[in-house]
């Protein structure tokens, strides 16, 4: 959600069609067979909705199953790593970068590995932080115990030096406000919900053809696999109003 | 897991069959609807195994589908809240009785009702706990910000003076070790896993036709519909060895 809250912000004239696996999440926890079957689903929906562009708003999703995305469907597919990572890029100094993300994001090494690619020489620290997505979802942004276990996780990247942090998880913009702090306010803090929509509205700038064939009028439909309480929250507290979500399976596709 | 282990003490020669969602975990925020489907799924999974008596080893599915079962199918199905309320009925002296569950137990409002109908003059003071599951499945059993976090849920009940607490969750026995002294040491806990075991017990000894057809030898087997880390470790902790888990997809069912 925080990436359809971007999406909308940069590109206010397209239609969205969001579906988020409410009832199968987390994929954080998921294995990489589960989580690609999982996505290839999810995708099938979405294009059965009459999406011309999948945006993969979720870093996990992301880590394991994009590669598999774009080699199965026939329209773009962006992902949240790649956008995250050249900003990243464009603003370390030092070139000593820390991610941090949920345990399957991490474990699947796929920072460090894209981020070495590109720049040899930079020094990637990385940190599963399992227990944020809980923590965002119970709506626990200001607890003393999330600034304690914040404080955790980060401890070790902060005695690394990092001059820039990814946040390598769509819940975690949620906390940044805790995250910037505890890092130190001189670190970059890179946002991937701001940056897959920033590279998702050059890309339409450099393919207008595909730009032309998006539908149009700024409407935004939401999907959810279920509709909990929790969900609603969540919805609320990152568009500042209510959403309408609409329950759907998709297990079928 | 807690639930197979004291069945596995209880009843050593009888043949277990468990199935552990893991894919679809946790179900403690899903909506009723998509608990009844999983646990429909579930059961018949394990029936299909050879299983001659369910139980619902998971308060949430408990809580929401256990009326949906026992019309369904046509084998004696237990749940863990029927138990663990005679159970806290028995020791409890003041009648004044908490229950700490997910947010979907507390919300069906079960075990209060379940009390009240059993005993009118009882006082049953609930308290949702989401994220004791996530800290369990993380293994942080013993840090600081689990013991601050207990300390939270618990702190509306230890003063309302409950004199019996019901651990309304099968993840919550790991946690039994902070809980107790947190809530006062005077304080019944009372642990659902043992009291369903117990329970199956003395309803095998009751109905010796129902024993009878039961396969022994002892032997258990363990399915779950994702392997995962987690799984892996939670098991290795409940148990203290390495058990063989088997992937299986229930979806179809």
């Amino acid at each position: 959600m925080t990436v359809a809250k971007a999406v909308e912000q940069l590109l206010p004239d397209k239609n969205l069609v969001y579906f988020g696996d409410v009832a199968r999440t987390p994929y954080g926890s998921k294995s990489a067979a589960t989580i690609c079957r999982y996505a290839r689903q999810d995708t099938e929906f979405l294009l059965n909705k009459g999406a011309k562009i999948i945006i993969i708003a979720c870093n996990t999703a992301a880590s394991v199953a994009s590669d598999l995305l774009k080699a199965q469907f026939p329209v773009p597919v962006f992902e949240v790593i790649t956008p995250a990572i050249d900003k990243a890029l464009a603003e370390s100094a030092s070139n000593r970068i820390g991610v941090i993300g949920t345990r399957a994001t991490i474990k699947s090494n796929i920072y460090e590995a894209k981020i070495r690619e590109a720049r040899a020489e930079a020094r990637v620290f990385s940190q599963a932080c399992p227990l944020l997505v809980p923590l965002v979802e119970e709506g626990w942004l200001d607890k003393r115990e999330t600034k304690m276990i914040i404080r955790r996780y980060l401890h070790p990247l902060k005695h690394k030096g990092v001059d820039t942090l990814v946040l390598g998880c769509t819940h975690y913009p949620l906390l940044k406000h805790l995250i910037t702090p505890r890092i130190g306010r001189q670190v970059n803090v890179i946002d991937s919900s701001t940056a897959v929509a920033e590279m998702v509205k050059k890309y339409l700038q450099n393919h207008p053809e595909v730009d032309k064939a998006l539908a149009t009028g700024g409407e935004s439909t939401y999907y959810v696999s279920d509709v909990t309480d929790a969900a609603r929250v969540t919805a609320q507290r990152i568009f500042g109003r209510k959403l309408e979500l609409i329950q759907v399976d998709v297990e079928g596709n």
